[in-house]
């Protein structure tokens, strides 16, 4: 049976909302967890959740804290995380949810799990929100300084998880630059444009800044580098504009029965336009499914995240990733 | 006495609104235009307004179209913008404001007018709102490509422009990473982080993407790729969040009525984040200020950019820039 390797030590409500999370997924959905982390700590929220030997504890006598170099994690060979994602590796997990250390946990990802074969570096992708449906922005932050051939890879990755998860037939690719036509945007983005062009995706040529929330593509490359800082600026843009607002509402009575009035529809927006309530960001082309959850992430949180691990199980998204690397990429590029 | 090139072609309601933009600003401010474009209509215009022969008009047979390829301009020698350009070389006017296709504008400014002596490239800055002030992300679209020198003068750019036009002093400034420790980023921000460091100015360190809407920087330096992106993907993030909450909102009753009571709040939030109501975006270090306003411009604007124009001139912006360009940068890295 799958079984989710769960870094029960990482986020800022560890151990108790993970373990929460984990026992969620159990009774809700079926799937089972392996807890990585303090096995005392874990068996006593257990026990105490009448749940005493319903899962599988393994024990990791340390944890990588959230301030902590990434990198450290490496060395840090009985933390929660290297341990699950040793697990992973040797095979006695199906795959990886962590609401620990980003970078951690993409180190765990990139270098202990490691990337499918036809790969050279997993990606990863945010589904964001438009008015339409879901742009699939990738990478945002596993690669910086991309050569051409990475970027060609992130867009079939981008193809495969809109086709495979988000249901999108024949996603529309773009690759970001600034500027419309071809032959614009910097050297890598030129670079790219004709590999991508070469390519059985169904290609439409640069998307632009705009482009990313209006619904006109379906899946847009950029580099890892380009990717985090829009991920990033567009949360906090979110933030500014909501206290800005809240600044302006303040100063009239009207204004504030009428923010109250707005309520409801104003959190449904919020559910609907926060990407990482739908279960964290997967790390794609990683030999088993890597998902990194908020860091403040509660056990429904966990849940959702051990949900989504699955579905890229279930779905088979690593076998049609290796076929659609193979299929829609020209043989001459590959070589 | 000052004299603002005004291409009166340029814009989706040239010439009307773009004349009556130039007469604004000479009765409410004082400040005088030199039109350039279809003198015919132009002087039409003027006269229906009751201003016979009060302003200047330069003809130009010709205008440069919206969608028109940026480097045509250069070509179209007869295009208002291109005379407008010719106008601020040739010493005739202190200035040029145009509405017109953003790319061939900055075409303009780049190889017609020129940068000051001191710099190889001049720099799109913009003043982000945020809650607490505002923070100048440059560059936002002028240059791709950049070397770390590019970065370092875009620093001393973005300097000059909070402290001069903005009025904040010993403004903080940072470069836009992923991760805040000195030795993240790609290759351009790493080699860029120690002519910074080196520099005389009040340079933090890297930026990431959620600190340009937070408040926490005044100057964020980009190559002109990042910066593009970054400033389109959040109009459009805007928009897209005003359709979704506009979508939620609708579903019921209440939340309409809601909506009512606080648009007045909404509309005064609008114009605060709207950094395109300040009079349009400049191209900073060019020889004579050149300020892009939005293809939507109407009168109002078009006076503001002519207000902002006429400002960099009387605040001494590119004599303050020289200046800080030869002492922020040590000698051994002008070298």
């Amino acid at each position: 049976m799958t079984k989710i390797a769960v870094d029960c030590m990482g986020g800022d409500y560890a151990p108790e909302e993970i373990v929460k999370g984990c026992i969620l997924a159990y009774k809700e959905l079926g799937i089972e967890s392996l807890l990585v982390g303090d096995e005392e700590k874990i068996k006593h929220i257990l026990h105490r959740e009448g749940f005493g030997d319903g899962l599988e504890v393994v024990h990791a006598p340390d944890a990588v804290q959230m301030q902590e170099a990434p990198s450290n994690v490496l060395k840090k060979k009985g933390s929660s995380l290297y341990v699950a994602g040793r697990l992973v590796r040797e095979g006695k997990a199906d795959g990886l949810v962590s609401a620990g250390n980003t970078g951690a946990v993409l180190t765990v990802g990139k270098f202990i799990i490691g990337s499918i074969e036809e790969l050279e570096r997993p990606a990863i992708g945010v589904a964001l929100p438009n008015p339409r449906h879901k742009t699939v922005l990738i990478d945002v932050g596993a690669n910086v300084d991309c050569k051409p051939l990475h970027m060609l890879h992130f867009a079939v990755i981008g193809h495969t998880y809109a086709e495979e998860i988000l249901g999108i037939k024949g996603p529309r690719v773009g690759i970001l630059s600034i500027g419309e036509e071809e032959g614009k945007g910097n050297e890598l983005v030129r670079e790219t444009y004709p590999l991508l062009k070469a390519s059985k995706l169904n290609f439409l040529g640069n998307a632009e800044g705009r482009d990313i929330y209006a619904g006109t593509f379906d899946v847009i490359v950029c580099d890892g580098f380009v990717g985090n800082v829009i991920l990033k600026a567009s949360e906090s843009l979110g933030f500014a504009v909501l206290q800005m607002i809240r600044e302006e509402v303040q100063k009239s009575l009207m204004a504030k029965i009428g923010a109250l009035l707005m309520k409801p529809a104003l959190n449904n927006f919020r559910k609907k336009a926060d990407f990482t309530e739908y279960g964290g960001i997967p790390l794609l082309g990683a030999k088993k499914p890597v998902i990194i959850t908020h860091g403040r992430a509660n056990a429904k949180a966990i849940r959702n995240a051990i949900k989504v691990a699955n579905e890229f199980l279930t779905h088979h998204f690593n076998e049609r990733l290796s076929q659609n690397l193979k299929s829609l990429i020209p043989q001459e590029v590959k070589a």
